[in-house]
């Protein structure tokens, strides 16, 4: 049994509904969830990230201590990963690094489908810091805003179903990522999509994929590397009660 | 439950003792396991992969079809990994390839410690596809053939012990992978020398590791992209049984 | 005068016309040839090629006792080059390597014009290793399997020249390469269809090119060198014939 | 003239003596200066970086108020550029990518000497983004906490003369540049002691540096690209002052 | 007050006008000029840069003797930048080399609109050599010979908007860089095209951009590194006066 | 019968002694020799490379008329390689690009070890070009000038020697190119001190290497891209008597 903590890094309450990720329990996995008391309402460029980063790393201490075995932020920013992993000793996952190295296990060519054009160079970096750059197809965007994610599924789906059938039809990707976790759930409206078009692909739903891969680390009984992410040294830290931990 | 098949890509009997890979059980994991009819008795350049592959696909077709939810192929050439691939449709994944995307996760500088010279250049090349070549310290070699790992297996350690903590020390690695499955079991022995030494890092286990992520992907309904690994046209095959699948 | 014996991994007779290459003899290369006894009719994935691997390594050894003074593997996916390699002193050449350094000496950007799909992954990962990615204009495949090439040579043509047309025009392209050595001796159509339309650029073919490159290095008394391509250690085989090599 | 407002992102005061800037103004630079209200005493790590950047965000956007023509981040982690481009409209550089764009202009091979192992990742990761990985000797470390630079500032430089000079002697580095801001001023010493040694390159130092560059930048009237940086949507922000920005 | 003197390294004269460099002036900056005595009338290949470099080199010579504190070449291909380092001890600036590093610093994915098909493979090969290719957007071609570009300055100024909305719209370029020192000038257009379909990206003149960097970096006391750019050592040279340097 | 033409781009006469290419001429390669009117007395940095280009082309444009069928630059630097491919239409090879692709075909890591530290860089820069940096052992310099290197041939072989077992042994090469053409005829030496000490590697001496590939190329009918390479456009050129080519 692995007690993986899932972090919603912002703060808007009812966004993510833990029931997609429910069926994981029957692989062994005890679910528990935050989300921010600081940060912002969702995540869509740099500036939100940086906001949302203090409070994650809060939120990732408390879950260590609550007792977790490994710890996934629930953002295709992986924000807060690298610094939440300093000062938590059980592994922090973040869901686009672990998509796209699973991405690249499973074909030769991926695309990711997101929201915003806000976020494609984050996501370019990512890639860039992932060492994935070489096998991306151009990241599709959907131009939908994440708190309108919900408002219209339906819409939703008929978007990512359009955008991944560009990207298999005319890039070549062979795999698909969802770029946004807010597009958790979607999976198989695009696998049936593409089926009908005889496009099939892996489409690969973030969340669910890094809680998998983060309880089966911590089942490893390993975890991220102190020689790469050492702890803080102590320091005085003002305006911040995570300050503390240092 | 998921039921991982463990192919061991060579003809030597009794070399792949599944006790060290026991423990995985009770994380939902079934083991079978299958050696070769006809190939090498180990593997330690392309010649030997060469002759293992055939068969290897025979035994990943083998344990489909009794079946398995996900093969692992139990040699850090990774053989037959690709061609496997095409012939089934379960995960089959390979024990370097998964290594070292865990290792570019949990550190920033991989080494990978292996038995003999030869193999280095099939690694590097390995360690190209795989798209890590820029995070990669100097393989290490112990300069031990495989059939030899066991006769004297606390000198394999102490070998093992010493190039882990060149490679930390002088390379300034901080993850380490073992470069043959046959060090199986070998981890906690390394991880008390580096410990002592104050060089604590991930030491990763190839099999063990790669079967907690078959049976990840395998859990989570994903498989390959059969646009990357298309299965073979039918065609006429002489001089091998497995002639018949395609 | 050299000897270069061209082995054609597979096991279809016939479709090697030896006619077409006839023209090297004035430069003084001595042809030979061999058919495989163990292997498939065609290569056109990854399966194809593992099964046609162990007689190719057989087919080089032969070669070399033979007398000959290098090998060319007749196969765009190069297989058993590096393998073929551990076990015998000369040189042996695989067209897509030679063909690929050739064309970035040549130009500046290279099109593979291939058969099928399923070589696509194959031809991308072996651009990898030989370091030409980033000079690599998208693979154009012309949709025909290799045993259909010589069905109706006219329409073969006309898609290669449709197909390099495209890489040229569109992709920037400013070298073609074929990408299976089945298109042998189409060069002259594509090249007179590119210069109709001031679209000339070189149309490598490989075979001749790669038996030239061979023949060469061989009387340049050079070969691969041994430190990277090690003798295999002696060791148990079964079920292959070659066994006894090592 | 351009106003060019240096950030100091740490809550620390009287660590940037402006004397060492001082003499920019003779080149048309008015210099201002803030340091943090919220946020660590010293930037070591990225959990202390991500505690930097909100408050830094807010400097810079009350610099851009204040009437400041451009902004430079004084950290060579480079905290909060990225942000902080997105939310205000003059040039935000970091010292960091400026150096080390500098050093690839001025040299073939450029080494960074810094104070303590726990930034080399995120030098590294940086170098990455940057594109100068394959220019990149291996980074120096002198083991000195940033706090402590001042405290002892002969055997600070003394140390930053043996670790420069190794980087040149040893790694072939041809451009040195200083991995802390906290180095401020303590080029001529490398200088003379690399000069009396026969070893002398380029030794930059980053915050006057980059002040230049910002002031140059911002004199050609040019700024970040908004298609790259583009403003935060408004949406709700909890925890910060620096919500009502959006 | 820095001396930055432009060399223009073709023979044509009245081609650079200085009025539209004349206000850099206000930034201290003071402007010399020289075009060459012996070479071509324009460059827009590797073999009209073969022949501007020996009188490049030695106006460089001249332009140090005379006082001056910087040298910008006044070319896109960067012709002589780099033995001219070896012979002078200021810094000599390239264009392109400046303004691809600025368009990395400014934004993601930089394209270079330029005059004609031939000068793709040199601007390419810079970017290799400069580490930019990554970043890089297909270029622009607008087909225009260099010396055509001023006949009719209208038509000029249209087919570079054409061509950066090309860039903007479709290769999703956030930065333009003008190919050819011959387009100064032509920002303002260009700008103003961009702006008015809402595609503002930063637009480089890289002759501008080029001389305040060279100002900054004259200014910050700093230059090229001779253990990168060493001093010819002396030796005999017939046909060249410039031979006497050595 | 290949007629292959030899261009010394230094003025210096009897330094390339035909002697050691005469066993070439028993693969039915002609022989043609020019050293240059203009130029250096050798070329050991740009400066030196920059004055040799100009006659250079010319000898190249001789070279065609008076019937080659092939050229080679005799010189690492592969100067004036890249303008003389657009003024001629048979193949003009640089022996530097041509070792590279070869070292790479026969290895995995190749070393070159040359005369003095100021070409480092210059080498450094076409391994970026010709796409082997990663491949890459350190360079080796025997710190010897060129005009040196025949006054005491012993001692020069010595230190080849010593070079290149360094680069094996301590950096793990397994192919050696000679970084200087007036190497010629010394590997005969270097493979017997490395064979004695159990470290043979082939050892490239890159002018016989580069005639025998371009007779190859010659005699495939085949040329550099002109689609890359394209004719000079006509224009006034001053200075230089080769002006009347374009």
């Amino acid at each position: 049994m692995a007690i993986v903590h899932l972090v919603t890094p912002i703060i808007t309450e009812g966004i993510r509904c833990l029931d997609d990720v429910k069926p994981l329990e029957k692989f062994g996995i005890e679910i528990r969830h935050s989300i921010l008391d600081a940060g912002p309402a969702s995540i869509e460029c740099e500036y939100d990230e940086a906001l949302a980063v203090p409070d994650t790393i809060n939120k990732c201490i408390e879950a260590e201590k609550g007792g977790a075995d490994a710890i996934v932020i629930d953002c295709m920013g992986d924000p807060g990963v690298r610094p939440s992993r300093e000062v938590v000793s059980i592994p922090v996952l973040g869901p686009m690094e672990t998509s796209m190295r699973l991405a690249a296990t499973l074909g030769s060519r991926m695309a990711v489908v997101t929201v915003v054009d806000g976020v494609v160079p984050m996501i370019e970096n990512l890639a860039r810091i992932y060492g994935v750059t070489e096998r991306f197809a151009p990241v599709q965007v959907i131009d939908l805003p994440v708190l309108e994610i919900e408002k219209d599924l339906e819409r939703t789906k008929a978007l990512l179903c359009e955008a991944s059938q560009q990207a298999v039809e005319k890039d070549r990707a062979d795999v698909i990522i969802f770029g946004c976790t807010g597009f958790l759930g979607c999976t198989d409206a695009i696998q049936k999509h593409l089926a009908e078009r005889d496009l099939s692909v892996p489409v690969l739903d973030p969340v669910p994929v890094t809680m998998m891969h983060a309880a089966a680390i911590a089942n490893l009984g390993l975890s991220h590397s102190k020689r790469c992410y050492a702890p803080p040294r102590p320091k005085e830290i003002k305006g911040y009660p995570v300050g503390s931990v240092a």
